[in-house]
């Protein structure tokens, strides 16, 4: 094996950057085909902020484009966030440089992964994004190595933890979805603008990689169907719960003949499903192959720790020289990426129906639902103070999405319900 | 990316063969890296047994080992099994002539994993073994490449689907070890002759494996600690539940500055733990590394499907040329293994004692184990039909191994007691 010292230069020092500088400090020599990884540049918005790492020693660039640029780097790592802007410009001229790029960019990948792909494979250089999706938990590789023997048929999983540690104190204390989120910024676990988190795009950013690594296909952000989490209500969560359920962010790609579905939905898990039992900061994940079958991997999400470790991996998969395409096939010979119409969708479905308690209630809505089509699995009337009004919820067998909508439509035009009904997805999981 | 047909030697033609051959017949071009993979040569032990391929237009041959030297093989599969014999020879030979080898053997690995390493790594030639353990799931990937970021403290989980199939049917349906196990044969679960299995000794090479890869250490069978499951009795499983325990055979690796404690034991785990609820067949592991945390992995560990596809994705690695070592470092650098002297081991116990029904059983009991310095953790009498005496069972605080181990002799000394208490271990995950 020859080696080599490889001249490492970050562009964004946050604490995933802070993180890796420090590891790479003190274990220059960590990856085991024996290279060398050394940072010797860095790039970020404030030069002077207090660092846990010594920069001063350090090559300072302002503007991470030239970084990336810089003929004293070999190895180009991209901790900016955002899918355009410098990330993107830094990472083009990295890789147009023939560099190797490592990035924990999940909305870089998500939205221009394919022609980076391309740009990337037409360089002979490496692309590598393991800390993009579940931090420290190897979804990636497990997707784009470990499954090529198989055909994968569907992932799902908890892919963001800021949400996952939202659902979980609400069920745990009581408090609603604003006094929860209010306490993550405190404690640094949401950012002061949560959009990207709770909106659900986070996660429909890193279930947009794995689907584009598990079927071979593009990437393709802007066909994933997304829901946050900001209007899941307290009433939903204990209500779930009284008919064996616990709702999580679910974020879930399927491959069917018709094409794919990825998406992002507040959705009903089985309380003792290992996705429901996944708690906290916790990010989880199935992958389901046709040889395979179910495999289950869980850990943790986020945090610079396991952040860092990931993106030192990836620098330590560059210095083995692997050719292989940044997804699962070469970027040319990605399938084009066919979404399936959400209104085709079938499956198990949560309403909840506000209605006045007055006599003939669940007849009406039972009638509704019938002539729509949809047949009920589990039913449950309760009364909850102060809900104003008496919800009726009831979990259907699996249904298709169009039926659901117009019975919601219709339910709520009856005269004894007082809002238009609730919906949330039972996970197909 | 330069083209490449690789022509594929397989030697073993069982159900993972089988399942090998099929597949790559009807997927030569799978591998994301573009080469083409294509069987060109089998050996097995009977030539003319019905199997799922024809294999009349291939290359046979007799010797597995004629077959690795082939100069019309460029890749070879071993799948014969066992640590010796004609599946090292085999392996040898293939790597001595400058070929990558794909192998499912984890005894091989086990035993001989440190000088096989050493050979394909002066070769310059993959070793490669991802079917060894867990089947599909890539426990070995995992650790071997996504984890070098970080420093793994300590792996366990359960690595035989075979016991685990007992004990989870034991369990369920109330009967002996004896039984579920002629039941097992029957299914094709267990071989006819199980030792391998029910002994403790699969999961044995299987955790010598990832503690080697792990902690960047030689494999070393010879000092793993290991207990199989033939004398789990039916009264520990019902006992150790009311205790809120369920038994599994746990396969267990840590590393500490004394050294590394590798071991397999019939183990109590909380009910609500993950490895408790993975049950069947299913293998499960907990991965604990100082930067990244716990994650844990799920899946089928066994199967012709799952082994088949963890075969050809290490095919497909080969394709991508990348070069690492064997394990976690040059087979040259590997440390030393220093075991952990057994005797020094610290964890919870669950004891049982049989114990005669007269007043001051508890008493004597309860004061021995005090001399001994073990103290207890919870405690349960409960009388149970045809058990011969009164089941006294409790389960300690953690405590040397050598105390127990003391405390146990003692008691089995008293007047009172039937026979020598029961020691199983608490599993520490």
């Amino acid at each position: 094996m020859t080696k080599k010292t490889w001249r490492v230069g970050v562009a964004g020092l946050g604490t995933v950057g802070g993180g890796l500088l420090q590891f790479l400090a003190e274990r220059p020599d960590f990856a085991p085909a024996g290279d060398r990884a050394v940072v010797t540049a860095v790039s970020a918005r404030n030069k002077t902020r207090a660092r846990p790492v010594d920069i001063s020693t350090l090559a300072w660039f302002d503007d991470p484009v030239a970084l990336a640029a810089s003929p004293d780097v070999d190895l180009f790592v991209e901790l900016i966030g955002g899918s355009d802007g410098p990330a993107k410009a830094a990472v083009e001229t990295a890789l147009k440089a023939g560099k190797p790029v490592v990035t924990a960019n999940k909305a870089l990948i998500a939205v221009h992964g394919a022609e980076l792909a391309a740009l990337a494979e037409a360089q002979g250089v490496p692309l590598l994004f393991e800390a993009a999706v579940m931090g420290g938990t190897p979804a990636v590789k497990m997707l784009r190595e470990a499954m090529v023997g198989d055909d994968v048929v569907s992932v799902a999983g908890i892919l963001n933890g800021t949400c996952n540690f939202i659902l979980t104190e609400m069920e745990k204390t009581g408090r609603s979805f604003a006094d929860v989120l209010r306490e993550a910024q405190g404690l640094g676990y949401a950012e002061a603008d949560p959009t990207t988190d709770v909106g659900g795009f986070d996660a429909g950013h890193k279930i947009s990689i794995l689907a584009a690594l598990a079927f071979g296909c593009a990437p393709n952000f802007e066909a994933a169907e997304i829901e946050g989490i900001s209007d899941v209500e307290l009433l939903d969560i204990k209500l779930a719960k009284d008919l064996g359920y616990r709702i999580k962010l679910v974020a879930s790609a399927a491959k069917t003949d018709d094409g794919v579905a990825v998406k992002v939905h507040p959705s009903l898990t089985p309380l003792y499903h290992p996705l429901a039992q996944a708690g906290g900061a916790l990010n989880a994940l199935f992958i389901e192959g046709k040889r395979i079958g179910r495999i289950f991997i869980q850990g943790p999400g986020a945090g610079a720790g396991p952040t860092a470790a990931a993106v030192a991996a990836d620098i330590a998969d560059v210095m083995t020289r692997a050719v292989r395409p940044v997804f699962q096939a070469p970027a040319g010979a990605l399938a084009p990426f066919i979404a399936i119409d959400p209104a085709r969708a079938v499956g198990k479905a949560y309403l909840r129906i506000m209605a006045k308690d007055q006599p003939g209630v669940i007849a009406a809505i039972s009638e509704t639902l019938a002539e729509c089509g949809v047949s009920i699995d589990s039913f449950l009337q309760k009364p909850v103070e102060g809900a104003g009004g008496v919800p009726i919820v009831l979990v259907t067998h699996a249904t298709p999405e169009s039926n659901l909508l117009d019975a919601i439509s219709r339910i709520e035009k009856l005269q004894t319900v007082l809002e238009r009904p609730r919906l949330l997805r039972v996970a197909r999981i």
